[in-house]
């Protein structure tokens, strides 16, 4: 109803604007038994954090996370997990310009239009630093993905007209994180770099995708129709700030396909089980999971926030203007949404696996299950 | 969690597989006071209904809808809908060379991973004949946001590599029931429907998509994050059956644009608010309604059952298999997807509508509203 | 939301008006796996039909069950379950005098003014015939719960100030349905009988209420807070028709024990596990089964409907009016009430069984399991 | 699911333990408008917390709320408000022996059979420091209902075998606070106050009961079934901790009243719209209000924790132990059950309001209307 909360099982329910005192999220339904420190999950809010490059904005947020409950000696006690983030640097002064006069494609005019107000400095409650909390909640539904063998894994796959080439999981696992893109493909990293500080240096921004896998998933996951695992990863990829495309398997190009050949035929499998013989239904039939890895792509439209000069209008003053917003933000999105497609995959599919009966208790503390990084799944052409 | 559950306040609650004995569901929350009767449902579901050409399945079912209850003299009185849809020609016998041995690309393996078992007859709740109870529902909703001043409209925009060249809302809505194919483009729907019989003939099937448009759409609709238009355009659209990806506004295209490029900046409407001067938002920012028509795309992939030879596996004997698919299937989805993605869209919106406590219900029972046909969004390239 | 809808796993959904074409529910999340025939349901509705002695109505509603989906050779599939009951004996003519003239203590008055409109004959929805759909689901959680050594049992333990003597689940089993009354004490149950006659023969009707216990739950059931086994049966208990009040354990008389007095002490039970040695807890500690039998009580108000003379008001023409509820009406509910009770108990603990994971899917077609109907928790005084 | 989320769509999301770092809520779905500030929320605060006199646990909770989002200038602004309760005074160490020995009809083994742990300090989730979110809900929401003209008001109306005298609103709304016990019959309290010092002195506590009443409540409010008012209240007041009873109207006398004498019977109101004579039917008809005020009844068990001498056993060591629960705990519950009570009664409402569509968003900021303290609805006998 109110857009802060997702999940069934496994829930998050999040609040926090930009610049109020602090953001903030419960985590309920984590099975009892996990070990689970702090450290767990900054490491995932690092990833997301400004700062941390040139192409990224350099707000100065450390983003420290506090666990206020839910634990007990170090490990779940399948009680709430209530999770803390100070909001630091605030500069909201540089917003009034805008309170009236909403920027370019942002969402100062639809806040106001829906609530009549609105925590109007840096983007309040619509501001992107919303999803520390989901970085935050997916960090915890990551361990307990790895530890029954499920691994996610996303990177960027495109920024403007640069394409990475096709890669496989195990590239993605090693390069991602090796370049301030996150693009497993390294030539097509720096490329990526350099197009987007062309785009910055006009006081510009520029879009791009986010291509992910997940491996190790059960068959049986998922359910018919509006619950199916496509319907669920559609919500949660369109929830991601910017999203305007989300596709799996073959996606767009399924439009083209005849059905002789996008149909995976069936083989038996080194367990004696029907297993298909090729991945272009990426994952999922009917609704529910093969085994195969489910791929898809998120496509992210260029940050809004731009210091060009654009046109807009002031609805007290009844007066155009000319507008730039000129502050520390991001030139492309999909180098800091990596960490969080990969949260938000991570609490669509615990609460999956939560819902079939197949989060096996006595592995949470375990060591994590080795993967799955042979098969590789045809990935869209770029 | 069942998968059969859509909506919020409009809920829609359904059930039934292809060959049982019925269909059904339960609309709950329909405001009281909206004149409604079996006719009014009857109409959509004639058009999602089978045998209405050469390009659809020629299963005979009547598809006639039973109101149970929810009705006095003729109106809604707010209390649940409860509606009922015998299922007539239901021929099993054919697959039951499939319980154990898999169609390529189908629900079979999947259901029977997940639940253990399942209702072979048809492809049993995994069958697209669920989809009369969206289309039954979607009905209702679709008279409720009339009655508003709202109006949805689809057709289908691509079928293999033939695309409809760009159309206008107004053409959309007088040309798209004109075709077996629902296309606005009369030309391209002639190339469509030639070439899907191409591929009928080859024994094989092909893929396609469906655009749509929705207007009158108040602004301030939505809500932040987890819950925003998109979000749950994105469950909503998914929940398709047989589709990939779903686009809205600039869609895929949206990664290759700049930020100054895509932008809308802002100007005074004729009502004195602000109106961005154009619509590469596709209505929605920050989750959230700007008052221009919301627009997008669904790609459905060509249907799985096809008389082409195929091979599977049985797993009750071990052995490999040679399948052919033969019966009365639809060789191209999106002629029939239309009401099908049409009654989603209905269903996301009434639900906002209902939300933001924008149903009047004074208008409920009143002459439909006068729609905005005049502005023309832009469209996805094809 | 719209007050249709019972569960979180195990859902149903529900519609229908008194004098509507036909009741249904659809039963959602019923695991695979388990033999169902409308047989089975069949049983309990007849012990909820009306006609059946002097003290029930005398409407002639055969209620006879349709399945519509969800089963396959006479096993659920683990998809949603979709049940009819036609209306048969409706008349609802004599329900005009009280259009705009609300009956005392009906639902006549606030449904329109909640609504604006009603469905008028019969008590439409307000009418205690929905409980047909709620035993309907019921019937299959029942079956669920058998299969896993969960027993059920309910019976009239007060009608007036005429009170049954404290009787055993044995008790309970073998005589409540002995007769008409549902009371397991033979000769309370005939004094209880006559004193309804007598209140029947004045034109007016009389109150009541219902003692059930819930044996074979394992331990650790339930969630903290909001949704403690407490609490939801809270909900499910005060949603039985006419009921005024829900107590557990000792229930109103709590309030008059001392902490010493009430606290069940710990021992070790046969199996070596904690065990508390007595039950004023009524089986519930923190929210949560200790394992011991669940009991309590709801009191059920005298039907609203009677032939004496009363007043109300005409709300169209201003004007005062007395009013004769001349009909088929029970003169007592808990008879009636007994298997609706039962219903809402099965439906609330089937889903704390399958969140809990507590339903085992080899036990669901198998012998029912040995009841321990040895112990017999403490009861309410009468 | 998890027992941490109450409302629909005003929903408050708990988290926190006795001894862990913070107690924390989400409350969702507050409308925007609504001036706030940290001092609304503490007042109802100081009224739950301990250490305000002798009967009650001398802990040292200063119990300070921090709003970390939701609010721009002193106003709401429709997006969630997330608050956090620091927890101060924790001293786990007098735990210890209890980790593994169940303290008597407390939730120490029931959370450890479901979680397989728990956080033992100071009964950790179970605790009822839980209420502090409760109660911090509960403030913005009398808040809200506040400026809308309904009021609510809890006393203690029974301790042990010691009854209040039957008392007018206006003496619950000015007597209430003027003593430690919340009762407003100031002669029993003085009784009831000595009652429980004598249980007390004997290392014992005892139970009790709290009496309420929510006037102003408009016509029309609720729904038909599973939500209807009593429903949603029987969850609310069962849930508050120790809750063994909840009654409405004659409550659990309802049994051993005729219809005759139990019905009200229409008049017109001043406004010429029907209203009921009398109010036996406790403000709902057919699950929807009346109009009237609605009352009840919640009892409270006695607290679990006593010094008096208690048997229990070790499941590590597998031995008998005698165990003294000392420490600083409340010896009755009614007294700080009374903000808890009030609190979840705004809960229920103000979500029932916003559903209704009767929450007036001008209204919000306005002067609090006048209470209609005129009526007084017929009480349970004591």
């Amino acid at each position: 109803m109110n857009g802060n909360r997702f999940g069934r099982l496994f829930q998050v329910t999040t609040y926090g604007e930009s610049h109020g005192r602090a953001m903030g999220c419960v985590v309920s339904g984590c099975p009892a038994g996990l070990p689970l420190s702090a450290e767990d999950v900054q490491r995932d809010l690092d990833r997301r954090k400004p700062g941390q490059s040139m192409i990224t904005t350099s707000r100065g947020e450390p983003d420290e996370v506090t666990i206020n409950s839910g634990l007990q000696d170090g490990y779940t006690t399948g009680t709430p997990i209530g999770m803390t983030i100070q909001n630091k640097d605030a500069r909201s002064g540089k917003y009034e310009p805008f309170i009236t006069a909403p920027r370019p494609s942002h969402g100062d005019f639809t806040y106001s239009a829906k609530f009549g107000t609105r925590n109007w400095g840096g983007g309040g409650r619509s501001s992107a630093r919303e999803t520390v909390n989901w970085v935050a909640a997916g960090a915890i539904a990551k361990k307990i993905l790895a530890s029954q063998g499920v691994q996610i894994k996303a990177h960027v796959n495109q920024i403007g007209d640069v394409k990475a080439r096709e890669v496989t999981f195990e590239e993605m696992l090693e390069h991602t994180e090796e370049n301030e893109v996150r693009c497993a493909d390294p030539e097509a990293a720096e490329e990526m770099r350099a197009l987007t500080e062309r785009y910055q240096q006009e006081g510009d921004s520029i879009g791009g995708s986010i291509y992910f896998e997940v491996h190790g998933l059960p068959r049986g996951l998922g359910a018919p129709r509006f619950d199916s695992v496509e319907a669920r990863l559609g919500q949660a990829m369109m929830a991601v700030p910017a999203s305007t495309a989300f596709e799996f398997g073959l996606g767009r190009r399924a439009r083209e396909y005849g059905g002789y050949d996008r149909n995976d035929e069936w083989e038996f499998g080194e367990d004696g089980d029907p297993v298909p013989v090729s991945n272009d239904h990426g994952g999922i039939q009917g609704g529910i999971t093969t085994g195969l890895p489910v791929y898809g792509e998120v496509t992210l439209h260029a940050p809004t926030s731009i210091p060009k000069t654009q046109t807009t209008v002031d609805w007290e003053t009844g007066e155009e203007k000319e507008v730039q917003v000129i502050g520390r933000h991001d030139p492309v999105l999909p180098p800091r949404g990596v960490p969080v497609v990969e949260a938000m995959l991570a609490l669509t599919f615990v609460d999956f696996m939560l819902l079939a009966g197949r989060v096996n208790p006595d592995r949470l503390d375990g060591d994590v299950g080795e993967y799955d990084t042979d098969y590789h799944p045809s990935q869209p052409e770029h």
